[in-house]
């Protein structure tokens, strides 16, 4: 294994520090070390037994590192950032996740100062441990279908929590089930009978003393899940369960004391600022989700011998390496190039965001609905510019967690046998992530909200009231070109390339449009439309952004000439895969010809395969996974795969230590229990 | 819940018992109950507890559980078949599964009559209990390149096995890590230095006694995997152990004992067929696999209820069943049409299996190479149709399973958040189930031998030297036609539809064939396109069966019109969504135009979709699996959904009985353990 990884570096000549600091930045690869030293000198965050452990242990475990990270955390006065750097590199959700998230966030983002003051100070402290109780039995995309309730009680002023039915119960509320004492619970507002839909409450749940539960609080952990099980997720049923006025956060909406009135939302554009900024986040992270994968799998591929080729001259060359397969490797390295594709457009949304926010912290936003998850056609997102990055992030966090997560399994599957051990530490990895494609909105449900944004500006731009933006732009050109045809040179001109995937979109759009206001479909019936659409749209913003990148002043005068073409063989690469994967709906628009798709195949695409092989391995080094985050036999720095098999089959395995009684007739099932 | 199914039920009068009848035949369905029954009267084979349970106890479980089977197997005389519905109804792999299967069938099918004496009477008794030691942890897939060695010792007539590297370790071998006491062990047979390829031998591993490991016999468990975890997959290295002539199972080839001269293979085609036997059980079985799935997320799809329909008329009619939306729908009932597709597809090959097991009972075999899973280029099918049907099995092995495992992920997914939870049943279903995919020929692999013989037959057939088989007529009639062009009327005629996607596969595959043998293209560089070629070939197999059952006058007399008439439908929406998915290739091949694609999607999918919706539930209901197989909270016949998580989560889940401390600072990790 160690000559043929040392074989793989020495035949290519990418800068792989340079590029991982292009990537990251030095500062925070610097950082990682630091944190890494830290983590593993300490015994509580050993992971050997990881993979042996059942559920019962597993979060034990994650809570004393939880507890140990928090201390650490405090002793060397880490940011928010380097806190969860550790997380990541400890790599298994823990029981304080969302307190540490969604709480701490929800009280910061939505209390008034009063609040910060009786709720955040002590949550900042971990006195009060919290979590974010939306989503119930019943109901999680549609929030305004919630049915726990807020009475307003003006006699007491206090509001009544309850659960008027099971499916009120609620469910899946991370860090609920065994850790928090608090929770934010979002439940219908009632004043006078009148309802005035889900807000959000702070509830103590459990004794700060004793931990247990208080009176009329039912809660517990909902069970073991296909992953996250270092994580409790739990249920909470409230049986009129009384809380201070103090008790609703305020600073958006709230009730007047005094008069038991209802005060508007001043602000929601803010909140609406948040959820774009957690999906940013979840496009970002998909790069290096998938990066993992992509890690383990390359370098494995690499080490992996299987088969003589048979075409090869000489006959005793011994076997080739699985990596050498066009079909291995048209399953990895398409994976690999979407890796920086996502990366790059992560950051160029997170840019976008910031800038936005700027501009927005003067003016009051326009918006006008900020519920996550509202139902179809019920977002109407305002007109500044905040709707086309909200509808874009909404777009690309469903493209880039379900890339991520069917990326992975494509990865465990190329290893082959060997990839379903739980040594490969894709399994976990991937079961762990896979709820990212159902939370932050359901990724089939954003893709409505995507939909009708492009409906909208469509209309706008056919009745010329379009605001300036790339996407009024694209549905402008392509409304000016439709009739002589688009003739993209997609094969050798980038910017034609990156045209293509526009004009895609704006077809699909329009031709939807038809669908809709034309022929008057009803909504339902044109759902498979939408949630293509919104994957075309998504892909060109991909597509876009990672062009964007790679043009841009600043990438140039970072790297070398050479990492800057090969980065520009996976752009094409990803690109012209994902043009060929859709084939259809590139000659459906005329955007393409049949010849040219042909061409892209046999010429392109398989042709940059056999460019970017020789440095597969140097291009996933420059992800900069430290063996210990990966926790992967197969994935090892120094490819020592078989020895570490073997290792932690034979030494590290406990069941090895149990001699069974196999005959079906003796009434034994045990003969010796040596662990 | 239960209101909503039994208002599903009664929308539809679709003749549930008739149709599952016809698919299993009535004896098979009442010994499914008579053996749920037996089963569901003992207490070992409760599982209430099994998603709870970690590895150690889940396989101590599946053990005591194997051990009973085999037990009311004997007292209650069953059969084969009824042994493995039983264990079909238990649903998870057992310690004894390798034994049962591979390690029994191997004795009988590949051992002598003396050898059948002394080696599987005993296995057959459970005196012995063994396993099928093939795999190493260097090779899988490349059989020939295994390093275990069998070297023929004259002198005392026995052979000496041996393990010469940590790589010829072998590795994934059911049963064998803390199970079985005898294995059959593949080693490459030495006979003076000289190497004749693997063959199968007899050893013994464990005392059988004391259950502890031989000498020289390194053995244990490989340790915890993605899924699978009840079995007790194996590692095995051996230091030079000493086994009897009589140990080489010598049915098809052996060491003569006198003169140590190596004899041929009798009758390699027998072999070939028990191959191709164990692959149309996985295309059968594939499409039960998938119909849990689809009978979970169809029945919960039914109960759900999110977002009311904003272009309904009247507003308090409640919120919708998820399965109304369209989005839902598409990714749902293609899978349930797809369930029937494969076991049409399955019981089809399993036909043809038998009638040539017939033919060839008399005839040797002209076979050449049986090897499972051997290299590129290496096997060489014999010219009988055996072949054709090798071919067959080797492509639909993949495509069923890729089908089944992936279909499997689509259902759990589109249950949303709770389709995460162990009570959906889907995940642990779908992560035993995912090997399918790379054993018995990884599916990748497997395309490679498909297009070889595609690529013989074609080119047998330019040359005018074709046996006349559905392969080559397929191909004939695309060479006839090719320049008249096609004009295939899938939307309307049934057989046109299928003949569309035998043009498919004829296309690619002279285009192959132009690549292969006229541009002089390497094997490696057209793997891609092989596996497209294999994927297409497999589709048009499947179209194709499905379509023949629906056409067989057996079917037509053995159902009613209406039933008959929704099976129809099925394979329609079955057909015209892949047509749909794969649109590019029927572009290219000029099979359909691009306005005919379009009208697939419009006129026939989105309408097939509506007509099929009311007869969704009592068709998963066809399917007849009952509740204690499923063991889902979501997928109960009653829907009682809700009720079930709750149970399941409060009142089953042993981590509400364990009290976290859950501050940072506190020493403590758990104040109260009522477990
Ligand atoms: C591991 C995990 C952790 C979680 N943590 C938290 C937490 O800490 N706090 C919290 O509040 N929640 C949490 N959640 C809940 C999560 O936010 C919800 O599961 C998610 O919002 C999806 O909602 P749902 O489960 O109700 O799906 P549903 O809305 O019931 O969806 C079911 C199916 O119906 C489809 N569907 C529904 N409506 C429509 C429509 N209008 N049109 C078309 N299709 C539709 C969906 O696509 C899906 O296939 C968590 C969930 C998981 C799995
Ligand atoms: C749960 C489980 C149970 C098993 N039980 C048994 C058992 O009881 N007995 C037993 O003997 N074995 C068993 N196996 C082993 C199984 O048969 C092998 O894993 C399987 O044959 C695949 O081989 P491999 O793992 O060596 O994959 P590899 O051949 O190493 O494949 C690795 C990757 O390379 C690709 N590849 C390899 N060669 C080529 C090529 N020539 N061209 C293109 N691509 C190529 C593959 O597609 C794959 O992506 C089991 C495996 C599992 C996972």
């Amino acid at each position: 294994g160690s000559d043929l990884l040392q074989q793989e570096r020495n035949q290519s000549n990418l800068d792989v520090d340079k590029l991982a600091e292009f990537l990251f930045t030095k500062e925070c690869l610097d950082r990682q070390d630091k944190l890494l030293n830290i983590l593993r000198a300490e015994k509580v965050f050993d992971k050997s037994q990881n993979y042996f452990n059942g559920r019962n242990e597993r979060i034990l475990d994650a809570l004393s590192r939880a507890k140990r990270l928090r201390q650490l955390s405090v002793q060397h006065a880490w940011t928010q950032e380097e806190y969860q750097m550790a997380n990541e590199l400890i790599s298994e959700p823990t029981p304080y996740g969302l307190h540490a998230s969604m709480f701490l966030v929800t009280l910061r983002d939505q209390g008034t100062p009063e609040q910060h003051n009786l709720f955040l100070e002590k949550a900042q402290k971990y006195e009060y441990i919290g979590c974010y109780a939306q989503t119930e039995l019943g109901h999680g995309s549609n929030v305004r279908g919630l049915e726990t309730t807020a009475t307003w009680n003006q006699e007491d002023r206090t509001f009544i929590l309850h659960s008027p039915h099971l499916t009120a119960s609620k469910w899946w509320i991370g860090s609920l089930g065994r850790t928090a004492n608090y929770a934010v619970v979002m439940a219908q507002l009632k004043i006078n009978s009148k309802s005035y839909g889900p807000h959000p409450f702070v509830v103590q749940i459990r004794d700060l003393k004793t931990h247990e539960p208080l009176e009329n609080v039912h809660v517990g952990d909902i069970g073991p899940k296909f992953g996250y099980n270092t994580m409790d997720n739990g249920f909470l049923l409230l049986n009129r369960v009384k809380v201070p006025h103090v008790n609703m956060l305020a600073r958006f909406s709230s009730v007047d004391p005094q008069t038991g009135k209802y005060l508007r939302p001043s602000s929601p554009s803010l909140v609406y600022g948040t959820l774009t900024y957690v999906r940013s986040t979840i496009v970002m992270q998909a790069g290096s989700v998938l990066a993992r994968g992509v890690t383990i799998a390359t370098r494995y591929c690499a080490v992996r011998r299987q088969f003589q080729d048979r075409d090869a001259e000489g006959s005793d060359t011994g076997e080739d390496q699985v990596l050498n397969y066009t079909m291995v490797q048209i399953r990895l390295l398409p994976l690999l190039a979407a890796t920086f594709a996502l990366h790059f457009t992560g950051k160029g949304m997170m840019v976008l965001y910031q800038e936005n926010q700027k501009r927005m912290a003067g003016d009051a936003g326009k918006a006008s609905d900020t519920d996550r998850g509202a139902g179809p056609e019920e977002l109407h997102p305002g007109t500044d510019l905040l709707a086309d990055l909200h509808a874009t992030s909404c777009g690309l966090k469903a493209l880039a967690s379900t890339t991520a997560a069917e990326g992975l399994e494509v990865c465990r599957r190329a290893c082959g046998g060997h990839g379903y051990s739980s040594f490969s530490g894709i399994g976990s990895w991937y079961a762990d992530y896979l709820p990212t494609t159902t939370w932050e909105g359901d990724n089939y449900m954003l893709t409505q909200q995507v939909a009708r944004y492009l409906l909208k500006s469509a209309r706008s731009v056919l009745q010329g009231t379009a605001a300036d933006n790339d996407t009024t732009r694209i549905l402008h050109h392509f409304l000016a070109r439709q009739d002589m045809g688009a003739a993209f040179d997609v094969l050798t001109s980038d910017t034609d390339l990156v045209a293509a995937f526009a004009w895609r979109t704006a077809f699909l759009t329009f031709e939807a449009l038809k669908h809709r206001d034309d022929d008057k479909k009803s909504w339902n019936s044109l759902l498979v439309d939408f949630w293509r659409l919104s994957t075309a749209h998504s892909q060109y913003l991909v597509v876009k952004n990672f062009h964007a990148a790679l043009d841009d002043p600043m990438t140039k005068s970072s790297l070398d000439p050479e990492t800057l073409s090969l980065l520009h063989k996976l752009f094409r690469l990803h690109a012209l895969h994902t043009l060929e994967r859709e084939a259809s709906e590139f000659f459906a628009s005329a955007a393409t010809t049949v010849r040219q798709i042909q061409l892209a195949h046999t010429k392109a695409v398989m042709k940059l395969l056999e460019e970017i092989r020789p440095h597969a391995v140097r291009l996933v080094d420059a992800w900069r996974f430290p063996d210990w985050q990966l926790d992967s036999s197969l994935g090892r720095y120094d490819g020592k795969v078989y020895e570490d098999m073997f290792y932690r089959a034979s030494e590290l395995n406990p069941l090895n230590q149990v001699t069974f009684d196999p005959y079906p007739d003796s009434g034994i099932l045990v003969r010796k229990d040596e662990r």
